[in-house]
């Protein structure tokens, strides 16, 4: 059954043939067909569907659909349901939820489940803590495949995935790691311990999202275990929370690369007041910035009263020296995020695009000077406009690839060195030579 | 032993403990290694480590220091280091060879290694096809989990991984799919087609990678499988792949949405002259068309002259309604790219940004008008000022959220209508509206 024939079946109430058809529908389908629905709708199809697929619906839903859903149970099945999720999807679910119905949940919650969530919920959301779950399989290494296969035959409800099982020395550390496919194909009484690999790579629970998703993604890892400070197990974060990881982390640079605070939900999730507040901030901090370009003119009123086709060039330069920065700024920012480009790089950086600027100066001015020529304003205008261009896209291009790393140095997201700001930025500092050029040339 | 301990060594030509350091070390973070070696010191590396170790090294290896490795080989042995990876890689690497070195490889592979080869390399790389394995375990849906188990412990070596077991029909089509860890909880004679998942979500091999890495992403999948038109399996795309996709197409479109040409390989491995040459083609366009911009002030030349204190303005007017065009435009992009935003939401979003930039546009022109009255310019220029923002705010919004959607339509890519190809229209626009409202004004 498809999404229309749902909806078909939503508008006239046919509530029971809904039942059975939704009955088989993915739970990030279903979440995403409760969306478009009104409350009451939505709360009737909540009700209607069995315990196992609410469950399974809570990780996907959006943060205000979550807790209508929530609230649509009885507390103590909201409880039941948050207790049977994976312990980091539960901890996703409650970090969702206001304070107060989160109180109402650990009111109800087994003595076991509190403390795990405490544990959890201590761990910022970013951080690899925050992105583990704790249903781990541990096994002492000195265990044989068969008594491993029985442990799991009877424990393997318990653990959210099965295929890397961790091994432990007897003081609890983590030793290393045996894939489920090679304790499957292994003799019955050969030993973890000879199967496993050592030198497992693991993080601590305080590591950046960011660097734990580099990892996964470098090393083809699906699983990348947490350990504490002594290096006992704390827990292990998968690759599909990673997928998650890297997507919203492109999201939100390209978002900030556009000047716009990200948003919290997606385009279509926000509303357009939302919309409008992460916007304008940065719209007016820019119009703001940009405010110096225009009194930099002011002081060159007598310069461009004398000569108004300086006046021509000014939008050229001012999107010349903005392009460059943009290039080589989204360049930097991107490398940077994929842990290419560290604060190490800054001497070759510098080097590289002092080369790579003073060509595209030479090469862009060369088309400008032409260009001015053959519009026919003055040789001198002409002089200036070409000498203007290189000094601009050489500092801009020497910013758009310094600001981002200094910026990050400082502790902030480099991506908000985006187009927009060195942009405003880069004009003012056009501006400035035109004119200086341009008063000791004319 | 780390990076800077290993170049010691190599400095000093300490060869035979090199040999011992690097045995250890990740195929990872050995072609990262090679990368910043001379070229006669690599070839020496690389045929000092254990021929497994090779093997796994050739598809980390950008594609210069491929055909370096390679070629450092007899081309026998060469064919049987590349017959030897999974089909998805070794595909992967033979499309980054020569045509003569691809040719001379085939010449050594078996038959069935030339079939499976020239099958794979049929698929475009950015296709299901391209991304996918074809080393799949497929069994019969009638065999039990004994006779399953069997089975892959006999021939598990040959696939890549098992923890997906689907399931086939007679006919040969996918019927369905179960887990290796099902298998290994369930009884000895349970039948796989109880055990598995029927309905299993699959794509042909023409579906292009971003959607492919949608579906996983959506879905937390661990893989994906491929299916012929007849409902044959063909392969699987695993999710290791797929982030490397998923973080290649955020590259990609940041890079884009910066106005440089794609690289081929990451920053630090692209040559000056390579970023220069991906750079200056968009940095020429755009001053071409920053060229219109010009035209414009020239043809209000006569309104400029007797009013000079508008060209105050030109910065502000310009970055404003580029500004604005960075924000929507980014958004929309970045919505389509994770599949949120489709050509059908085009109403919905010219409405929701007309409102957007209306507000928008209201606000900082609110802002501009109240600036232009303090830097003592006549009331009648911060009429001027202030009517052009909220026009040229409104006419970039919609520009930028609509932009994208009808170049994807036209079948391009949609991050072209990058923050720089958008300021660019936008500068041209919004100087028009400025001028031709000055005129009237005036």
């Amino acid at each position: 059954m498809n999404q229309e024939e749902i909806s078909q079946l939503i508008k006239e109430k046919r509530w029971s043939e809904l039942k059975e058809g939704i009955v088989n529908l993915h739970p990030v389908d279903l979440a995403s067909l409760l969306s478009q629905l009104e409350p009451d709708e939505r709360k009737r199809i909540v009700k209607m569907v069995p315990h196992e697929t609410v469950e399974n619906l809570l990780p996907e839903l959006p943060k205000d659909l979550l807790t209508e859903v929530i609230l649509a149970f009885p507390a103590r099945k909201s409880a039941q349901l948050l207790s049977e999720l994976p312990p980091d999807e539960m901890t996703d679910v409650l970090k969702d939820l206001t304070p107060e119905i989160r109180k109402t949940v650990f009111r109800h919650f087994s003595k076991k489940d509190s403390e795990e969530a405490r544990d959890l919920l201590k761990y910022p959301s970013d951080t690899a803590g925050g992105l583990m779950t704790t249903e781990v399989p541990l096994l002492p290494e000195t265990l044989t495949v068969k008594e491993a296969l029985a442990f799991m035959r009877e424990k393997a409800k318990e653990f959210e995935t099965i295929y890397y099982i961790y091994l432990g020395k007897k003081d609890g550390t983590l030793s290393g790691v045996v894939s489920l496919r090679d304790i499957v194909l292994a003799l019955p009484n050969a030993r973890l311990i000879d199967l496993g690999k050592s030198g497992v790579i693991s993080v601590t629970p305080d590591v950046d999202q960011e660097e734990v998703a580099r990892l996964i993604a470098r090393y083809d890892f699906f699983a990348l275990p947490v350990v504490d400070k002594e290096g006992k197990l704390l827990g292990m974060v998968t690759v599909d929370d990673v997928v998650d990881v890297i997507m919203d982390e492109a999201t939100e640079d390209i978002t900030r690369i556009g000047g716009t605070q990200p948003l919290k939900e997606s385009y279509l999730f926000s509303s357009p007041y939302t919309l409008v507040k992460s916007r304008v901030v940065w719209l007016l901090l820019l119009f703001g910035a940009a405010t110096v370009s225009s009194s930099i003119i002011r002081n060159f009123k007598e310069v461009l009263t004398s000569v108004v086709t300086l006046a021509f060039f000014i939008p050229l330069i001012i999107d010349t020296g903005g392009n460059t920065g943009s290039q080589s700024s989204t360049l930097m920012i991107r490398s940077m995020a994929t842990g290419e480009i560290k604060y190490t790089h800054l001497y070759t950086i510098i080097v590289r695009e002092l080369f790579v600027g003073t060509m595209l100066g030479l090469l862009v001015a060369a088309v400008g000077f032409i260009l001015a020529l053959f519009i026919n304003v003055s040789f001198m205008v002409s002089v200036t406009v070409a000498t203007t261009i290189i000094a601009v896209v050489i500092a801009a291009n020497i910013l758009g690839a310094t600001l981002p790393l200094l910026i990050k140095k400082m502790g902030f997201d480099p991506a908000i060195v985006s187009g927009p700001l060195l942009t405003t930025i880069v004009d003012a500092l056009g501006l400035f030579i035109y004119f200086t050029v341009a008063r000791m040339l004319l």
